[in-house]
């Protein structure tokens, strides 16, 4: 079976299994206070060009962006997103369970805007109401889109003429920041967000998140956070060993332009097999909208999840690729999509 | 420099490298739902005698306390535990920020007795105060100490007859069980606690914790407590494997037992040089007393904790072993702390 | 000025006041272990016809709601209502701050229905989701209506079948029970329901909620989660006494059918001078919409809230009878609102 | 039978019954918003001297402590008290619930001094473990102690050498503050810490107290979190009018002088009867250690609690006094003793 699961189905890339391998019986002091881990934030700091950034390694993305939002806001504060957000309803309400309300608002092609933003902060201005003081944004988002430097300078402006902190969910930054009509860099976040993450898990490590906190005021003992949520890796080593090879010669954007390549080569395909998609990607989540009798017979040599019906005879599923995701494989279900469809067509 | 800093300062056993080498190409479905972490439950189950136990795969053990602890207990029950136990004072008050209150008693090696836990919870007799409903200890303990069969065999009873839980922190659980004098299996504990994990982080892992749920009532929704807590990994297989491997051919127990058997001929070493404990430990934790200027002149060429002034010109230091340890490395120590000391002697 | 504004703008009914006088001297016990409590609880044990119900009584509705919310539910577990519900957006986030996220939909007429929350349900199946536990609703609800018998039996049957508690907020609970066209009773809800609470803040008293616990799941330690909450009061006897009076010769209903007629009398005023409401109500709240320069008028003598603007020219607004609302006050509205409305018309 | 138990056991003192009776039938805006919250707190602001402190008014202590606390601190900061402080041990663990650790140690006459604190700060170094961000103390204390104007300064001046709040349990600060040999005022609590409050349920209110926040840190949308903790009282107005009333007039004070006046003649009583305390206490909480025998016939027409045990022979009791004590029943309790000593002397 070939997967287009999703981006997590394998171990690390081999460049980065190479330099655990290579560092493994080094002796080093514990909870990320080790010189691997002062590398590695050294050259994110470096690459996001902010000097006076901090960067904490964290395990996985629902444990980023827990510390982050509960180290951030006071009891009574909350944190605005679009209904597509992950924090919404795919962390089991870890948000939640650290106090905070997430208000939510439908946004066209999961991506926020100040207009939706400022209807919700509006809209809270009483004390018998949570105060809204986070946006929180996804880029690339959970449906495969990416923002705009202008849409994140606004989004930026926005929040910062309304005293609201801007964070920046990055678990699959790698394949926005590299797709096709990006025009943001890793420098603009750091100018226009308080904080984000740069995310390892997804794009080519064995698990791991790099969390840049850029405003002062969000790094103020932010090291008791990560350690009473349960999230400071003993070994935090193994962060710094990984992200300081993600950001070694470019290794983390090579990895996700490599996911978005494939995933444009299925895009092409499934295009030239004349069928659309729920919304337009250039990342490496695509959401084609297929025939029910087409979608069997892919099943019987490839995963794919189902996303959701759009008729009695039409689903959407998502394909995501990733640095494991082989050309031959790509290759194969295009050709093996062109055949069904030319079958099902030909019927 | 050679390191007696802690458990927790390479990488992995090499044998453990190799697994996840082997493993890494390998698609899988992802957040533990996996066939190694099957495996590795199944082992497990088959290690603790438990057909019916839960076997979940956490990363750390502060995680695996706060989402064990906190998903038992309702909102207005506390936890008993001896005024050393981890959850104290080492955990950022993680138990604490998940709602709960920590109840505390001195106990004499660290290790919590029937008669000790009773006097808290006969105290805590009213709706005003919190209710105790759960003890909890670590095996082996923080200072080095383990308890005897007998020893949780009257808590397992005295928590059932007060309807309590009794949950067992085995952080460094490989050291107590293959220690020089205990009588104590893993079936005992599956046997006795309602929920215990067996520590892998300090054992041999890269990271992991195995948090066996025995107790049929603290294994319903499990699964959401972890993801909810930010605990819920994504290529949960990496814990899948680990494990797997550490309960083939008896990994966890050799290289537990290698790590006593450093301790021990340190032990022997500082015993011979005339220098006596803080506390007797037949584990990976050594708490010798020495004369401060011995101290000076190891510190040279050794890494170890300060834990205790006992005098102007004494102090305890903590020594650990581990898999990594060397027994050349032992003996340099052995030999270096019999020539400082016969030189401090004869001065 | 004439207030509309709510049924908490005075002290309390006469009778309660008289009450708390005649008793103020005597000497209880603290912390609602008086002989007062006992009274009102068996008064409205008697009046719920359920012998084995507990009855706490609370300051508030906000606290009612929390406290029952938060001792009912394990931490992932999560509460669905209707997007008016009062534990939305009025209570400051206070469900979220005990740990618990609210899950919500549009429902029509504020009432929730089977059906829709199945639809928020059958949504969330996975361990990455908050899982639904209990389903709350108001009666009467945010917006006036009321539920009918035959609704409360569905939405019951529809919990049970579905492992989830029923929780009805009855803060304004005597204007649903006497408002013309009602056919529920107190024994349907102890009946129906999980707990329930019956208001007595809206309802006459100075403060004071009665919560009914019917489902013994509920019951367990239920005084540690008030002390928790800070929502024990030392004088606890202070509502044992309000309670025991309000369920004396049927006092709680008068008080509630005489807010009722004052308001019917407004409807009977607003419909004759030609205008329309937002929603039909038939409780002691109505949402008629006005003309603005009619509004201008009014506000000159009468104080009410208001609720939304429906276009350039005309705003719905809020209107609130109570116990202290005279009929003589209604009058000279009604008089006031036909003759400024015969004048806009005439213009 | 005549009660010691508590100073809760009656209603209000009668001047507040009738400032109730005579606003019942105003109609004022709610939540606290009205006239007599304002007058209320502007009187506190005048005896407190300070223009610019927030004055809020609570229900009840437990309330009050938790909403200020909660609201103060982040996640990882805790609370340094002495172990018998009221939050440690007789509030259910709402500190904890709102997720903050309480740190304790044993202090002499139930008072903190910098030394103490230090203890407890100074052990705290570590991001793995909790941050002491805020000292507790109460005055009166729980065992009848007061501080003196040193030991305050010297608090204060601690506290704020070291970046931390000082926050004043004053539940029965009106007994302090009337105490013979008492030389605090309440301009001293307003310069000296940054947030206390002033108790009225002990001292003769149906309930309330009035929380003086003096640092601006503190006062930031401290009404959200009054709402979110379910204790912002709909008829906020109820606790106005009693403030208003107990700082008219100095009745706040008087009544106070009354309750340590009735505890001054039990005192000597029981002085004269030869028998000591537990502790000496100027205030209106004794805590007289008694034979047995003497006990048992007091009992009969006396309430009073036992505080413990000293022996087999003898236990101390807490005598507790209020403005309803009447001097008849603190003489016939003086004459009772006298009688029952001789007896039990001269058997």
């Amino acid at each position: 079976m070939i997967s287009f699961l999703n981006d997590y189905s394998e171990g690390a890339h081999p460049a980065i299994m190479q330099a655990l391998q290579d560092t493994n019986l080094v002796s080093t002091i514990g909870y990320g206070l080790d010189e691997y881990c002062a590398l590695a934030a050294d050259r994110i700091r470096e690459a996001v060009q902010s000097d006076h950034a901090q960067v904490h390694f964290l395990v996985g993305g629902t444990q980023a962006n827990r510390v982050l939002i509960s180290s951030a806001l006071r009891p009574h504060e909350a944190v605005i997103t679009a209904l597509t957000g992950h924090v919404v309803d795919h962390e089991t309400g870890a948000i939640e369970a650290s106090g905070h309300k997430v208000l939510t608002i439908p946004a066209s092609q999961g991506k926020l805007t100040p207009e939706l933003a400022e209807r919700i902060r509006a809209a809270h201005n009483s004390e018998h109401m949570v105060k809204p003081r986070m946006v929180y944004v996804s880029n690339s988002t959970e449906i495969g889109t990416f923002y705009s430097l202008q849409e994140l300078e606004e989004l930026s402006a926005y929040c910062r003429s309304h005293h609201m902190y801007f964070f920046l969910d990055g678990a699959r930054l790698g394949s926005a920041l590299t797709a096709p009509g990006n025009d943001v860099t890793l420098p603009d976040l750091a100018r226009l967000t308080d904080a984000f993450y740069i995310g390892g898990t997804k794009n080519g490590a064995l698990f791991g998140e790099a969390l840049v906190l850029v405003n002062p005021a969000l790094q103020q003992d932010f090291r008791h956070h990560i350690k009473q949520n349960g999230a400071m890796l003993a070994k935090g080593r193994l962060l710094g060993i990984q992200f300081a090879e993600l950001f070694r010669d470019q290794l983390y954007f090579r990895i996700a332009a490599h996911a978005n390549a494939m995933a444009a080569l299925l895009k092409q395909a499934i295009t030239e097999a004349g069928y659309s998609f729920m919304i337009d990607s250039n990342t490496n989540q695509l959401f084609p909208i297929l025939p029910n009798e087409v979608l069997e017979q892919l099943r019987s040599r490839y995963l794919f999840s189902h996303w959701e019906k759009t008729s009695d005879t039409h689903s959407v599923i998502r394909l995501v690729t990733s640095w494991a995701t082989a050309e031959e494989d790509v290759q194969a279900f295009a050709e093996e999509l062109l055949a069904i469809s030319g079958a099902a067509v030909s019927k």
